[in-house]
Parts: structure tokens; sequence; C-alpha cells
């Protein structure tokens, strides 16, 4: 049993943490500042909407670990986490978005009050939430320390998945399954964009009885008519008209993991075009689910999707695959690998990936893609929505 | 009469692209790379969920102004946008998250090609969408370009709303009375959380009859009975309990435009702290009200809220008030000034700002904020809910 609050043991959090710590001294770097969200969450449990101010875990190869943030997300943390105490560290109000202070002058005080001012620093540089400032200024505050690229150490950490992290995809996915299920019942022609969205919005944060839906990283993408050419447009308040298509990209979220999803939809009688890229996406991805096995490389699957679609006449230059789990917005990818030739990454077992199998043309666009997760037989969908044109 | 998916007219960007202009030439910025999407948006139009890998608006002083882009989004820049041809320019989908190659290399060859490889460049250091690494990529492939902070160059300029940028932001306001409206309805004892925020969501997508909701940069925050101590909590399963306090910081939403606005509810009859705090922050939002007027500073505003705040016996660390418009996730501030002690930017009439009228405490916290636009006759609020404790 796990107290309110809590998504993992203490025992799964002191696991992680102690691979971190492997990883670090296997790649020489004494101490660790990780902001990405993500990753915070998935080392201590950290969970609130306080990512737009400066903050992280802040870690050593050793004992120390301590968490970073503004006054009044400590509580959040004492909520969230086992940290108290001294391990959570709470910097001034007034550096905030303030031109005359920044907090990583207070994480620098710190770190020189803890005899951690010196050391062989990783930061992610790939981020969004380490800001060129921040940066700036813990290497104005810290001369003694130098600074090296850990965008991906937690993050390929993070790939496997434990018993747990599947369960709250499998969630994910049930939710997803919801989401499909209430577009199939009340989408029709001559709704407002918007007011199908409020809809997909609600069945996915309703959830399940079981499993409360989570917000997710991204908001429901809708590509409808002429606008599904384009890969990332929201909704807008236009109305939905009759024999048009659309495709939606959309996610079922529990407890912060995704399960990704999209779909296409039509309203009326499909043209031709959209059975026959329907029986090209799903032919990928049956070659390509049989794949994803371990000991196949990202290269190895993506070889398998590239040569399958050119052999059925299509190309496609975007990566297939990446993979998923915890995540914040923007994003819900993992930013680690990539199913794309020259990633010679091993799968291994319970890795999860969104297979990324939407193809765009000039004037429309069409997706079908599929969340998995690696196993000896290939990949098992985490939910498991019709596989084909949804036609209304 | 705007075209569909602009939301202004042409003109209307040609003056915020001029005032740009205008700005860099008094700040010595010969070419501007802007990779904030609330700044992107407020120049181009552009509007899609891309942001989470790297785009920018480029400018330069005179003439040349183009778009940066993810090639499956270049089309949502011609949907979006009075861009077309060269002015929408897209780099290889190969350098998407890849340890091999980044977008900047590319930008920095386009600017190569266009003679502006040699520019004093102004790049947002205080954003989350200009990562360490995409800085990284420029300084070391545009050897005699120099860097210079922009953060606020374009925010700064976004402060003063025109009246088209008002008519968003009250339609945000109906949308947001529309979802306490919902809240007063349908909120009760034994409901999940979660079950409570999927009707303020579809109410807040659903928006009005005439203008849809968009998404908000911030998911609505609630802080249930011993969580209200905390100030960024999301939304879990848990069950909503009889003889609890709860607040919502919430926002409507339409065309990227905001209007946030908190309030706390009580299932059953509130003790008599619920009582006095309401009153204490009432008061101060009525003699603040009256100091938002052009002339006054923000530190001015400070000092009245601050002193009102000690007078009826209770301290606020944090900054009282922020600006807000336009705005894309993480956060719906936009970053520039603030209203606390030590800001002496003056009030001009049609700034917009979000009152953070909150206080937290040991063990629960209490929120009833406004948003308001400056007027000669002190701030008037952009949303009419009922500012009192909410009681059920």
């Amino acid at each position: 049993m796990i107290e309110q609050r809590r998504r993992f043991t203490a025992k799964e959090y002191g696991q992680r943490q102690a691979r971190v710590r492997e990883a670090m001294r296997s790649q020489h770097i004494e101490l660790l500042i990780s902001c990405d969200p993500a990753n915070m969450y998935w080392l201590t449990g950290y969970d609130g909407w306080s990512f737009y101010v400066p903050q992280a875990v802040v870690m050593d190869a050793d004992q120390t670990l301590f968490i970073f943030l503004r006054p009044m997300d400590g509580s959040g943390a004492e909520l969230t986490t086992d940290l108290a105490g001294d391990d959570i560290v709470v910097y001034p109000e007034s550096c905030i978005q303030s031109p005359d202070s920044h907090p990583m002058e207070f994480l620098a005080e710190t770190l020189k009050e803890r005899g951690l001012e010196k050391k062989r620093t990783g930061v992610e540089k790939d981020g969004y939430y380490l800001s060129v400032r921040a940066l700036e200024t813990l290497r104005a505050t810290l001369a003694g320390a130098t600074f090296h690229d850990t965008s991906q150490l937690v993050g390929r950490l993070r790939a496997v998945k434990s018993a747990r992290e599947l369960d709250y995809m499998n969630a994910a996915g049930k939710i997803v399954e919801a989401v499909y299920e209430k577009i199939m019942d009340i989408a029709e022609p001559g709704m407002r964009k918007n007011d199908l969205i409020a809809e997909i919005c609600h069945t996915a944060i309703r959830g399940t009885d079981d499993c409360f839906g989570d917000y997710t990283s991204i908001v429901p993408i809708i590509g409808v008519g002429e606008e599904s050419r384009a890969a990332h447009m929201t909704w807008d308040g236009q109305l939905l008209e009759r024999e048009v298509g659309m495709f939606f990209e959309l996610a079922g979220a529990h407890a912060r993991y995704h399960c990704p999803c999209s779909r296409t939809l039509y309203f009326g009688t499909p043209p031709a075009k959209y059975y026959e890229i329907e029986q090209v996406i799903n032919e990928t991805i049956a070659v390509t689910l049989e794949a994803f096995r371990p000991g196949n490389s990202c290269a190895d699957v993506a070889d398998v999707f590239y040569t399958t679609l050119k052999k059925l006449g299509y190309e496609k230059e975007a990566r297939y695959a990446y993979p998923i789990g915890v995540s914040y917005p923007p994003d819900w990818g993992e930013h680690t690998m990539s199913v794309r030739s020259g990633d010679h990454t091993l799968l291994e077992a319970n890795m999860t990936f969104h297979l990324m199998s939407a193809l765009w043309f000039d004037d429309w666009g069409f997706e079908t893609t599929e969340s998995l997760v690696v196993t000896e037989q290939g990949g098992q969908c985490l939910s498991n929505v019709p596989r084909r044109l949804l036609v209304k």
C-alpha cells in the first residue's frame, strides 16, 4: 500500500537513485543538478505545476540528495516526496522573475555550505527548464565547478519500465480507449471543434473508475480538412463539416505516465485515398510490432519500417518512434533514443515507445499511431483502440 | 473581417513588428532570434503545439522577417500567418532530438546565406524554449556574431493591449465566469477531485456561444484540505469530503489570451478563519484596484498592497501581481515587470495584470484573485465572478 500522493515505494525511489549514482560515477559526474520535472518526479515523486520557475533535484554520487524549490512549493515536496528538513531547500521569493537576482545564486550558496561547489557538475543542456540565464548564473557563482551535459543521463535510465510504471501506462491506455469510445459516440457534423475537444478532455480527465485521468503533456492535437496537412494545430471554434476527414493526436495519462494513440475520423464517405493510407499504415504497424523485441536496435526497427513503407510506395522523413513514460509539458517523449537509422540503441524488455506512424501530404494528413511495450513476443500495444479509419 | 485562423489584421502585425524594430535599434540589436512561442504568435500569428522542438521568428531591424520551423510545421505557418515562400524556413527532420546535429546549425546556414551571420544578435536567455544547447550551437556556428539577452524586448511591448487583444481577454473573462458557475452547480462532497476538474476543463474549452475556449497555459490548480498549504498541486483521484476547503487557480482562455481568476470553496460550515481571510484579501483587492492607474508605478501599487496587508495583521513574501496576455505553457505571466517594491515600471492604460492575492499558511491556504486592465478610473476586472468565499 502506498500512501496518498506517493506513486512508488521508497524502495523503488531508492533503486532509481542508486542507478543514477552508478551512471554518474561511470560518466565521472560528481554532482547532478536535474531541472527536468520528469526526472525530478521519477527520482523523488515531486509533483506540482511549479516547473515554470527554476527548481531542481540535486544529488551527488554518495548520500546527498535535496530538492530546490520556490518557497511556496516546499509544501508540495512535503506532500509528494519522502524528503524533509534540510533536504527541501527553498530560495527567496524576491528572485522570482527578477532582473536583479536569480534563484541559481541561492543554489550556489547552498552548494558552498555543503562543500559541493567545486564538482564536475552535470546539467541538462538540452532541456526546457534550465535556462541559459540559469546556467550562466551557476557558472558565474561557482567558479570552481565544471559543467557537463547530462541531458540524457536520467532519461536513459527511465527507458525500461518497472511493473508499477507499466500498471500506470496500462491505466493510461484504458483512458485513451475511453476517449475514442466517447469520440465515436458523440462526434458529428455541425459540432464546433472545441466542443468535441471539450468532450475529449472531459473523458480523459475522468479516466476510469479506478484511475484518475491526469493532464497530458501535449493537449489534444486535431487536424481537420485542409488543416490536416499541418502536424500540430490545436482546436478553434470552427464547425466540423460533412465529408471531411480529421486526425486526432491524443493520449491518456495517469500519475504523469502517458499512453498516446492517434486515429483518423471521417464524416461521410471517405475518398479512396483514406482507405489506401489506412492500409499502408496498418501494414507498417503490423510488421514493426513484430520487430520491437529485445536485442533488435532502434535502427533495426527503423529499417523494417522505412523499407516496408517504401515498398508500399510512400516515404517519411521524420523518425518512426520515440520512447514514452513519465512526462510534463511541453512533450510526452523521453528525449533519448529515436527509432531511426543511425540509432543503435538496443531494445530491452519493458521499454515503451510511441509509434509515430502518421503521414502528411501537401493537402491532407492521416494518423494511426500506437503506444507499445517491448516484449520477447514483440511490441504489445498499451491500448486497444480499433486500428482502422473511423467513419461516422 | 479576419480570415479563419488569423487573429489580428495584417496592419496590427505590421505595427507590432515596427515597434519591435524600433526597440531593437534603441537597444543596438541588429538581429532578433525569438524562440518564445508567445512572442512568435504576437509577431506573426503562428500558432501550433510545436514549441517542444526548436523554432524561432528571426528578424532584423529593416525588412527581414522569417519563421524557422520543423518541416512538418511549415504548413501550420501557412495556415496561421501571412508568411510564405522563403519566409518559412524548415530544417531537416534528422536533427530532431539527435545527439549528432541540432536545428540551430541549419539556422546558422540560413543566416549566412542571407548575410546575417555577424550581427549583434538578441536571444531570450531567460526563456524556456531556447535551450543551452541551442545557444551553444549558435555560438559555435556563428563565430562572427555576438549574443545579447533580449528576454524582455518583445514582452515589454506586449504589455499595453490593443482593442482586439482586450476583446480576447474579455472573452476569456466570460469563459472563467462560466467555469465558476459550473463549479457552483455541480461541485459536491463525494466527487472525485478529477471528476470536478473534468467538468471545469469541459466548460473552459466549450467557452461561450461566440468564443471557443482555448487551452490554458497552466492546468487547473486545486488545493484541497491540508494540500491547500501547497501552491501548485494538480488533481488526483481522491474524494472531496464534507467540511473541507479548497482553492482553485483557474483561467479562461481565448485565442491564446488568458484571464486567470482564483476562488476558494468550502463544503459545509467554514471555520471563522476562512471568513477572516476572505475579508483581508477583499480589502486589499479593493484598495489596490484603486491604485492600478496610469502614472503609478508597480512599486506604488505594491506599497499599497503590502501596507494594507500589514495593517490587517498579515504578511506575504511573494510579489503581488504580474502582467498577463498571450501565453503558452508552462506559464501565463508575461515575465516582464512585477508588482513589488523596487520595480519602478510606470503603469499605462490598457496594461493587464493578474492580482495574485493568495495567502498560504502552515496548514492551509486561501485564494481570491482577479485579472484587471489598467484604466484612468483604476483597475477594471476582466471577469465578474462573485468575489467571496464560495460555500456549498
